[in-house]
């Protein structure tokens, strides 16, 4: 039977990060061996700290390291990858980090059983075919409303139906200035473009002030009004949801077990669900939300900000569901970002995009382009090396 | 102005640590200084991923290291303090660990208050008094029902008159099977003495296999039944409280903000928050747990599984509080965990124990017996040195 032999964890970054919201520019991924066949995932998280999850002494029976529940584990079966992440969720239950470690691990299991049956994930996953989606470009609002204007219709120049706004100035000056953003973006995007808007949980816990601007959006056609709200206030997202006029909410990007998913379908009213796989640990629990969203009649979204490594990852638990057709793709990548991949989820002549029917996630890692951005880390604990950053090997 | 000057971690552990749910046998001491005065804290975490989010290089602009957040900040008043957890939670949002870690540097703060003020942390937070509370001893269901009785006498001759049975075998049997142990604890315990449950989240999100423990936890008159199901399942707990016969449900150990806390209140149903101010990011946002927890007529309980510093840290948000009068009471430390106080808060002469009168956390810290117990721990990253253990001082 074939067993996980290693996990290698790499920290890659930009020589410089710059205090912008661009998540692109540092990446933490995990390369998988077992039985001859390789396998790689990506956690959308904080490096250094998910490292010292893999290798964290054992705190107590809830809090051991997550390689001792990964590593000499049969890997040849999904029911294997399901076992595995609930023994790393159970085992390591008490170390905050281990959600978001685990996904970049999860993701990396998937993509090296589908390099054992010669199969992408999404067939494993149950799929027949691999639906094409719209993609959306994500940017941020302009710092006037003429800028917003001209960032809108560039994005419709580059060929895009639809495009998120977000986060700058947001929720930060009045409503009528938010308000004149809104009809810009509607305007450069034209009638028949697609509208989001995400503001970044700006609005803390307070619906009021989230719901003033609910007018504008209708007015100006949003598709959707983004995290207005702070991540766990679920209670707050369902008074907001029934508030006048009617907006549909989207969220659940923070959300790192199907659990919270669920909780923010359950609960929050929420009509679209955004699911970052390299967060909710890993493919296997986004796929979970994916089933669930599509009974609850909830539309399910991929949350990605990174590579097309990530966004292969995110795209396979629904692959397969045609109706859900939305798409982020990411479109500014940092030159780290990009050098994961020798190839690229591209747009085809009718500017959709697709999860890969290239077996496994489908995407080559460039190890030659990754080795400039490659970060040496030694971590002694009580005078033993428990970590030292590996070679970097295909 | 009083700036923060530094803030140390250390970490301290068992030379051997357990396999077994004990969750003293290591711990994540902080210590912080500001014109002259220090403060200590303890965060309920894992140690070394805990001290890589405090110097975890910049990933992005919601990804910043927590030292960056923290270090030269102002500190003269508890709006100083609130602004700086603010900031730790925006500026840090995307490292999961951020919250742990944040714990033990805001009991720090609070502690260092205390000092620079002469006064306790508890009237700081606008208490008049620090009102006597009835500890419970934790301990883990026998093997046998046999085993349980003889617990529940042992620990009523040690003079409880509250005792909380958990985990173990408990759920992994026959209904059957629970219901001989609950009533032999309720047998140990006498007529009078408070029973309480813990089953330590055991059925996952199975409500009906939780349901069917109702009846016995009933006749045993258990006072709560704890974490029944996955700390996320926040709807299924709710329609777990629907059941009957009814069984009051407690919970909230594993909400690492105020919001998970209040959503908890508001929408699962439970009559009884148990908050770790070692977990949920330190004694601010528990303080704001426990005024929710006033005005929703929920009781408010600390969660403590470690030492009597961490006790007295999880004490303080609800000291003032006289009608929430049960508290977690820790029992059986490890030395490690013993090690950190010279001093403990004790039971008076009626059995009862109380937030200590004394300035900040009342507790005194013992240098000299936790030196054994300090592990040395390295952290280089791109060949610079970013985490040596500190010298260990008063």
């Amino acid at each position: 039977m074939p067993k996980i032999e290693s996990v290698d964890l790499f920290y890659v970054s930009m020589p410089v990060v710059e205090d912008i919201s661009d998540g692109s520019q540092d990446a933490l991924l995990v390369r998988v061996e077992a039985a001859g066949e390789v396998g790689w995932g990506e956690a959308e998280a904080s490096p250094l700290p998910s490292i010292a999850s893999w290798i964290a002494p054992m705190s107590h029976g809830f809090c051991h390291p997550i390689c001792a529940s990964v590593l000499g584990q049969t890997l040849e079966t999904p029911e294997d990858i399901r076992r595995i992440n609930d023994r790393v969720k159970r085992r390591s239950l008490d170390i905050l980090q281990t959600d978001h470690t685990l996904s970049g691990i999860d993701e990396a299991l998937w993509d090296l059983l589908g390099h054992q049956r010669q199969e992408p994930v999404w067939k494993i996953l149950g799929y027949k075919k691999s639906w094409p989606k719209t993609p959306y470009a994500s940017q941020l609002f302009g710092l006037t409303p003429e800028e917003t204007l001209k960032k809108a219709k560039a994005v419709v120049a580059d060929g895009y139906r639809a495009s998120k706004f977000g986060w700058s100035n947001f929720g930060l000056g009045t409503v009528k200035d938010d308000a004149d953003h809104l009809m810009a973006a509607r305007e450069g995007l034209g009638k028949d473009g697609i509208l989001l808007v995400d503001v970044g949980c700006v609005f803390g816990a307070d619906v009021d002030r989230a719901a003033k601007r609910l007018k504008a959006l209708k007015e100006a056609r949003a598709t959707w009004y983004e995290e207005p709200l702070d991540r766990d206030a679920l209670g707050e997202y369902k008074e907001l949801s029934r508030r006048t006029p009617k907006v549909k909410l989207a969220g659940g990007e923070g959300a790192y077990t199907f659990l919270m998913a669920k909780q923010m379908m359950d609960l929050a009213g929420v009509s679209f669900i955004q699911i970052d796989a390299g967060r909710i640990g890993g493919i296997t629990p986004a796929k979970q939300a994916a089933d669930y969203a599509k009974k609850k009649g909830v539309t399910f979204v991929n949350h990605t900000f990174t590579s097309h490594l990530q966004l292969s990852a995110s795209l396979q638990p629904y692959a397969g569901m045609k109706d859900h057709d939305l798409s982020e793709y990411p479109v500014e990548l940092k030159a780290v970002a990009k050098a994961i991949t020798k190839n690229t989820i591209g747009r085809d002549k009718n500017g959709l995009i697709k999860a890969p029917d290239a077996p496994g996630l489908g995407m080559e890692i460039d190890v030659d382009a990754l080795k400039p951005y490659l970060i040496d880390v030694s971590i002694k604990v009580g005078g033993k090396s428990l970590y030292e950053t590996p070679i970097l090997r295909k």
